[in-house]
């Protein structure tokens, strides 16, 4: 998700262009801009030692970063340091800012993070979106981008890039919505619809949510599988710190691994799919309840009430997720498996038949399943920091444009 | 499999490494070996044309590879050229080669590729590997190493790197045989037994052969889907032109990925995994055979002949494939599914009901399934070229030992 947002970014660069100084002076600025977003502030020759650079080199590039607002100085280190006082380097406060925005099927949100990772602005609103078309949808998303643009404005803030996290499949252009099967968008380019001069960034909210739940989650390995859910279920594969994009963009369809071969037809075509046990709607279904606004939140609380019924559908989910995921732990061998979405809510009643389904089915020790602290937060944060993360990746780009 | 044959390689300097001029001037050493491999005999003017660097600055990195028997000139090119007839540039086809060995159940194999990709050396002794330990099946495989080492001497070769096959599971270091389920191997160091000063890398034999099909095959894609058997059955993920590791080095365990949740138990602790279906044992089984020396060339042979046990086994083998093989193709989204090692032989009795499965589950255009041209040869021929890419990927580390 994070790549098309910029046509250049250093590891890119590397690959494919010839080896320039103007290339090497780029992925420099990166190395500055990320040490000093993991450990500072720091100083200048704090930095020259960390990425093994000299004092002076280190310097230029510095001085480049603040003239265009990226890093600041906050002012002479504290005393009691050896040697000679240095000014200390810190991200900046202001600059650009990561915009992210979120097309749910019940709800819009738009919020806006700094590059020091902070939330800087933001605005909810509740919308009927299932089976909405899509301009009437991005007109009202505008609405709300452009309001968080305006109080990030008064901040001293100015978006670097808008990232839109959608309940659908995305082409590799991450402009264009191939199908949303909840709303009613089939081929729709939302770089066209939502018309803004901010780099538009289209991703689907699971990969989102993945790429949070690698950047802002406890101690989130590199490789791993995210699972989560709203109407359907989607999961993202994080490998060596990047998604797993696929060919068309459509990796990580989770919800449609067959379960039971010879299962109940599913509207994917297939038979038997994993959503067909543990999907929102099945699980209603079999639970008894009928489908209403708050759907998770009514599973949950009947589920902590002691509803037998709601009990064993999550049971059942459990079980059919643990099978799914036993063929793709076989597949790609994460190091763990991170419940997120929804299915944080859920995961109490969900996570011990998933487990034993898992532990059972399994040679050797069990990829070990964790539940995300991000929750339904995950692909909103996951498209402003994208945003974010595009910018420390390739802070030549933004300075361009400063 | 490739990556860990030279500590260094382009890529990897670009992301961890400070960007110095010592890190540009080795990764423009490989942009010009790839340009000339590629697309050689190529003047020098040619290739800086190619890599968009200075004519001086690609001499001074020619005469460097030619020093080190990387490149050679093959005289002036001839006339009918526009400008100055310049020296053309080839890859060398003396000095380094690649080292490729397969440990196979009935077999060991081992040969010598030079930096143009021919075999210049070759050496298959039959063995009865099954049940068999390691240190026996080692000592037998360094005599077919040293003879082939030996002959690609003969012809001014000397060895870059030793890669081996093995039908089993390799960790990350690519060395240790974690576990060789039909030979008696169970965390066999390689580097240790093979006691070899030949630099050496251990992969499993179907993440070799899905390398020698991306690299040798007709228009393979950077992104497919190998699926291969010999007696288990092996899957290799390969994403934009590299293996998918997996935390541990395990990824593609597509033959224990559930096909039936509630089907016969399998060894590895699972039920009704896809080897319990489409394993070459199930099938032999299922077509009421005895597992005999060339089990696959019976198979063929049968099914040739119009036996319709055979023929039944095969086709449901084919059907489990196809469901198994849906669960990831929903997960990954490669370009291509492609049938290698023993089951290109028997893709004319599998495929039909293996692509109706697939076709049938799949929602939109399914994804193609074609079948490999190198058969059982992939593996080894995979072993060897995956040498022969690291030196081109990081000609230096070469040269510095020539």
């Amino acid at each position: 998700m994070t790549a098309p947002l910029h046509e250049v970014n250093p590891a890119g660069a590397g690959r494919t262009l010839p080896d320039t100084q103007q290339g090497m002076r780029r992925r420099n600025l990166a190395r500055v801009m990320h040490t000093v977003s993991a450990e500072g502030p720091l100083s200048r020759a704090a930095v020259a030692s960390r990425i093994g650079l000299t004092r002076a080199a280190v310097s230029t590039l510095v001085d480049e970063l603040i003239r265009s607002g990226l890093l600041e100085e906050l002012g002479p280190e504290r005393p009691g340091r050896v040697g000679r006082p240095g000014s200390a380097l810190a991200v900046s406060a202001h600059g650009p800012a990561g915009i992210g925005a979120e097309v749910g099927v019940d709800h819009l949100a738009v919020c806006a993070v700094d590059l020091r990772g902070e939330v800087r602005a933001r605005a909810v609103r509740h919308a009927a979106n299932r089976g909405r078309a899509a301009e009437p949808v991005l007109a009202e998303l505008r609405e709300l981008v452009d309001q968080v643009v305006a109080e990030a404005g008064r901040e001293g803030l100015w978006p670097a890039g808008l990232a839109v996290a959608v309940p659908g499949l995305v082409a590799r252009d991450a402009r264009t919505v191939v199908r949303a099967p909840n709303l009613d968008w089939r081929d729709a380019d939302l770089g066209d619809l939502l018309a803004t001069d901010v780099p538009l960034t289209v991703g689907n909210e699971a990969n989102f949510g993945a790429l949070a739940e690698l950047w802002l989650g406890d101690d989130t390995p590199p490789d791993f599988l995210h699972v989560s859910a709203e109407i359907g279920i989607g999961a993202a594969v994080v490998v060596d710190g990047s998604l797993l994009h696929g060919t068309r963009g459509f990796a990580g369809e989770l919800g449609h691994v067959p379960v039971q071969p010879e299962g109940p037809a599913c509207p994917c075509g297939g038979r038997g799919c994993l959503e067909q046990y543990a999907g929102e709607e099945a699980v209603l279904r079999a639970a008894g309840l009928e489908p209403g606004e708050d759907r998770v939140g009514l599973l949950a609380e009947r589920a902590a009430a002691g509803d037998e019924d709601v009990r064993r559908a999550l049971r059942e989910a459990g079980t059919a997720l643990g099978i799914a995921l036993t063929g793709a732990v076989n597949l790609l061998d994460p190091r763990t498996v991170v419940l997120g979405g929804a299915l944080a809510a859920l995961a109490p009643w969900l996570l011990p038949s998933l487990e034993s389904e898992l532990d059972r089915r399994t040679a050797g020790p069990a990829c070990p399943v964790s539940v995300s602290r991000l929750g339904p937060e995950g692909p909103l944060l996951g498209a402003a920091h994208a945003v974010v993360r595009a910018v420390l990746d390739d802070p030549a780009s933004v300075a361009e444009r400063a």
